[in-house]
Formats: C-alpha cells, sequence, structure tokens
C-alpha cells in the first residue's frame, strides 16, 4: 500500500515495509524511461538516480527529470561526479568531435568505466534504502558496443555487488535488473508505448542542444530513428535545423 | 625514465611511454600511505586519487594531500563524490556516533559501497592513463570487517573489471593490487618504516578533529595503537585532549 505526496516537486510515495524497492538508474533517454515504465508496471517502490558527471549533452538531465516528475517516484536523486576530470570520451572531453557516421569497433563516445561508476554509486543508495533491485537501462543489440553495456558485464557487476555490501554478505541479495538488454530498439519503443512512456519527453542525442533538440547523426540519434521505423510508431523527437 | 618537474605544487614526474603506470587510492591513513610507497618502490609511476565523498573525518584530506605532496607523483586527483547523500554510515551521517568501544558484526562506520565506488572510478582513470594497476591498501586482518576489504571482493571486482572497459576487453589488463591485505597492521608499519613513510604524517582516526588529531578511541585508532605495538615502533600520532 502506497499514498502519493508531493516532496520538492516531485510527486512521491510513501511506501510501508513490505514494498518491494529498486533503484532506477534515468539518464534522459528512450532506454532509462522506458526501463522505468517496466519497473512500475513490475509493482516496484522507485528510487530515481541521474548523473551530472560533466557530459556534453547535459540537457539529458532536463529529461531525465521529467522522467522522474512524470513518474510516481519515491525519491529522487541527481548526483554530481566529475568524470570530465579523467576525459578520454567526445561525451567528457569536449576537443573529441562524436562521430556522425558509423565507426569500427568501440566508438569515441565511449565513457571509460560509466556504467561500473554508475551501479556502483546505485548499489551504495540500494544497500541504504534495503531495496532489492537496482534497474539499469542497457541494451546490447541495438547499441554502441561499449563493454559495459553486455550480459557479461552486468553478471560479473552482481557477482561482485554479491560480496561487496553489508546488506549482500548478510544474505539479503540485491538484483541486477535489465530488461531491456536483449530486445532490439523497436522492442524496447513498443514495448514503452503500451506502458504509456511519453518519448517525445526523452532525449537519446549524444550532441543535444541546450533545448534538448537532437542532431540527427550521431549513432544514438541513428539507432532511436530506426527503432521508431521499424515499430510503426511515429517518432516526435525534436530534431535541431 | 622520468624527471621531476614542479606541477600546482607537487612534484611531478613525467614519464616516457615505456613506464608502467599505477593509480594510487590515497585516504591519508597508515595504510594507504604505506601502499603508495610500495608502489613506488615497485617501479610504478604514480597517480594519486583521494575522494571528498562527505565524511565526517574530512581532516583526512589534509594528510591524502600531505602523503601526494611527499610522494613523487604523476599526477594527483581529489574528486567529489556525494555519499552523504545516501548515509547510512557513522562517517556520513552525523547523527549516528562512532562506536567508542569493540562492537559485535560490521560496524556503523561501514560505508555502503564505498570501495566499489572508489575503485570504479580510479579504473576509469587508469583507462584514460593506460595504466597497468590501481593500488589500494584494504587490508582483511587488522580491519573493521567491511565486506569491501576482502579478498574475495577484490578478486570479484577484477573479474568484473576485466569485462568492463574498452582497454580491458581489448586485451589489456588493469590489476587490482592489494599488497596489504593479508598482513598485520604490525608488519604494514615495519614494511612502511622500511620504506621511509613517515607515519606522524597520517591520519586513521573515524572522527579524527579539524587539526587532524585522532580521539584515540575508535576501532580505527586502536587497531592503529596496536600495530606500533606489536611493530615496537615509537607511535608519533598525535591525539587530541
Amino acid at each position: 500500500m502506497s499514498r502519493v505526496i508531493n516532496v520538492t516537486g516531485l510527486r512521491s510515495v510513501v511506501t510501508t515495509a513490505e514494498t518491494k524497492k529498486a533503484v532506477v538508474l534515468i539518464s534522459g533517454g528512450l532506454d532509462s524511461a522506458t526501463c522505468l515504465a517496466i519497473a512500475r508496471d513490475q509493482g516496484y517502490s522507485c528510487y530515481g538516480l541521474s548523473f551530472d558527471y560533466g557530459q556534453r549533452h547535459r540537457s539529458e538531465l532536463v529529461f531525465a527529470e521529467k522522467a522522474a516528475t512524470n513518474a510516481v517516484l519515491e525519491d529522487y536523486k541527481v548526483i554530481t561526479i566529475d568524470m570530465r576530470g579523467v576525459g578520454g570520451s567526445a561525451l567528457t572531453d569536449s576537443s573529441i568531435a562524436v562521430p556522425e557516421k558509423e565507426t569500427d569497433g568501440i566508438p569515441v563516445t565511449y565513457v571509460p568505466a560509466r556504467n561500473t561508476v554508475f551501479l556502483s554509486y546505485a548499489l551504495a543508495w540500494a544497500e541504504v534504502l534495503n531495496a532489492e533491485a537496482i534497474f539499469i537501462g542497457v541494451n546490447a543489440l541495438d547499441y554502441s558496443g561499449y563493454p559495459d553495456c553486455r550480459t557479461e558485464f552486468i553478471e560479473a557487476f552482481q557477482a561482485m555487488a554479491n560480496l561487496a555490501t553489508k546488506q549482500t554478505v548478510e544474505g539479503s541479495s540485491i538484483t541486477i535488473k535489465t530488461p531491456l538488454i536483449n530486445k532490439t530498439k523497436a522492442e524496447i519503443i513498443t514495448l514503452g508505448s503500451s506502458l504509456g512512456v511519453d518519448y517525445s519527453q526523452t532525449v537519446s542525442c549524444y550532441q543535444a542542444d541546450e533545448a534538448g533538440r537532437a542532431c540527427g547523426v550521431c549513432d544514438s540519434c541513428r539507432l532511436r530513428q530506426k527503432g521508431f521505423e521499424v515499430a510503426g510508431i511515429d517518432d516526435t523527437t525534436r530534431y535541431a535545423g
């Protein structure tokens, strides 16, 4: 049982002890918005978590907050972790250009150890909340080839997490949930649409402008466009220019 | 070959391509100071990394910087990651008191997923640097029982790291080095002393005051005191009061 309250502008849910809790990573993109809808549909009381990590496409945080505001969340945190100080990616080093056509291998938009850092922080919060699950919208089918989006990485993170915290070594598990990992982008969009996700309120572009308008040519934009096309669903993405 | 230069007040080393690099986690405490000395002694070009995570004993960062300044480092970063927002520990929630005598089980000074978060960020930097190793001064013998200080956790983190990054999936390894994990505190102090570590410039106390003076009664102080006593080395720790 839960009741909706308003805290800092977000609809929030006060839950009773028996409610199952999940930390949900929210990026502002299509996948994480779908993932959040799935977690809610599965009956989890959701705690949204976004990262201000020095990303080029910082406007995605505005969309992350929209996703958080549109969903019923128990709590929502935006955590600042400076990954620009480390650099090594087109998303955290403005001197490296975002590729506008397909490239061989892992593209320069790969951010070193990003999902490892994000999941680690989520693990900390999940432990304090006594949450059962962490939802992350990684996808290893229609994706950019990032190593930390693959099933083998998630399984290894899970094995590590099982040994990492007081909660997990004392017998309670925190399960990393990746409901999108083996779905095509079209399948994700179809599923999310059936759950009421408003994709006009998400941004996938690696170099979205300040208003959240997409470039239409980066890897992420191309995957998104193809997804809507194959799904046969209207693409309401706003493009710049 | 390397030469020493002065950058932002730190002695720094410009290394040639063949130098082996390591990221070294520096907390300001006895163990990490020893770990840094070991990494240097093993011929690594060292990149120091500390975290301002909202810890109660924030004065440890002054000592971390002292360790960084006293060592020859290629670079040194202090990264801010808010773990106080998550709380759940006497070190990140000022309403939870630091125990001043031994307690059963994992004590409340345990910080949820702290080493997982720290190692994840170190992994990101190590990848960008093309470093071979990450040194962390965890110890599973004279320690507070934290799950993320144990060998099985480090091994699981290593397995995860091998699948997490572009560098590791492309065949270069980043090895998590834990040279202190099976040593007693006395052995650590003896080894560090032989490598020239000045322990008066370190602070271990969970509730050190602003001047870095130790309480003398917390778990960490007790382990440190016993270590010096057993090692038969003068304890130059400064105590409050």
